[in-house]
């Protein structure tokens, strides 16, 4: 449907707005008549918040991590483990294992997996930084936390052939039924898994 | 689900959209992340857009619609016929009545309809501004195009009795069938009110 829009400030909101991933047109206008009834000074701190986001957010320069500061504040933390580093695909993902505060060290986001369909060589990740941290003898222990599919088993591969030329000790976190999942609903590849990496039932309780 | 954000302008940027209608935290993080791949500069005219539109958006001084300037678009055409005012609850219907391309006259924007069971009275309309452009014999049709529902009709009959003691032409919008409906899911009201409103059939072609 064409929209005569009333107003020239209007349409640059609906615009914008409707550039967001899943807003069309309609929710946009909806989304700006919302704004329209807000707050003046609610509204801008809305469209502060995200321009500062944008143009203030920084790397980390030690894992990636998107940070307010040159080092993150996991990276500055005391209280973590420096010496364990959970190589991760996307910040999303660190703040998931941060959520499950089952963590103690420290994290090296890649940027994404290796992925020759989409044209994701090592070169377009972090790869060659990570290396760097394990050769300068930064890190006792790698841990892979990335995800179950093919490309996360091809990545997983190449940088486990990468550093394993390394003092380093690399790990993978556990695949396996899904905690409160009944066994008959599990696909038969993680069960396997499951039966293959059993540990002493000591260890499970 | 509690999340700990990596950075204050991560959690600062999540909060606010998070405020948007029908956004909770979590599309509010993807919307974020999403931002986060955009250039800067676009992210920046997305922001001040928003900023902009809501900082500098102005209501017709003569009709209440949004505008951009002390007289909306509509007002100040030299092509529209000034004399006819189609009364609407808000600026939404302006639009859709302007998508039509059938209205060349000019709008008045109450701001909503009288509703007892809201609290919503004339005064917290534009009635009387709407009763002094009548008084003023500026205008010769008022054409009432609010909702088919209980309140527009008590709007109708209240605005009726308000401008007919005026010399002017009070006209409502017609109630039927909708183009392209079978007749047999009609309601029966909408039914009756199209039999009752019936033309002749030269007029429907």
């Amino acid at each position: 449907m064409h929209h005569q829009y009333p107003s020239i400030l209007l349409e640059s909101a609906v615009n914008e707005l409707s550039r967001l991933p899943g807003v069309g047109k309609k929710t946009a206008l909806r989304l700006a008549l919302h704004l329209l009834k807000q707050d003046k000074q609610d509204v801008i701190r809305f469209a502060e918040a995200i321009r500062n986001f944008r143009e203030e957010i920084r790397y980390c320069s030690c894992c990636y991590n998107i940070s307010d500061t040159e080092i993150c504040s996991i990276c500055a933390s005391a209280k973590r483990n420096h010496r364990v580093v959970c190589v991760v695909e996307t910040i999303r993902d660190v703040m998931a294992i941060e959520n499950t505060g089952q963590h103690q060290g420290i994290y090296h986001v890649l940027g994404g997996i290796i992925s020759p369909m989409d044209g994701i060589g090592p070169d377009d990740l972090t790869v060659d930084r990570l290396e760097e941290r394990v050769k300068r003898g930064d890190v006792d222990e790698v841990i892979f936390a990335l995800s179950a599919t093919i490309e996360g088993d091809t990545t997983n591969f190449y940088l486990f052939r990468k550093l394993s030329v390394y003092p380093v000790q690399i790990t993978a976190i556990a695949r396996g039924v899904s905690v409160g999942d009944e066994l008959e609903y599990a696909d038969e590849i993680t069960l396997g898994r499951s039966i293959i990496n059993r540990l002493p039932f000591e260890k499970t309780i």
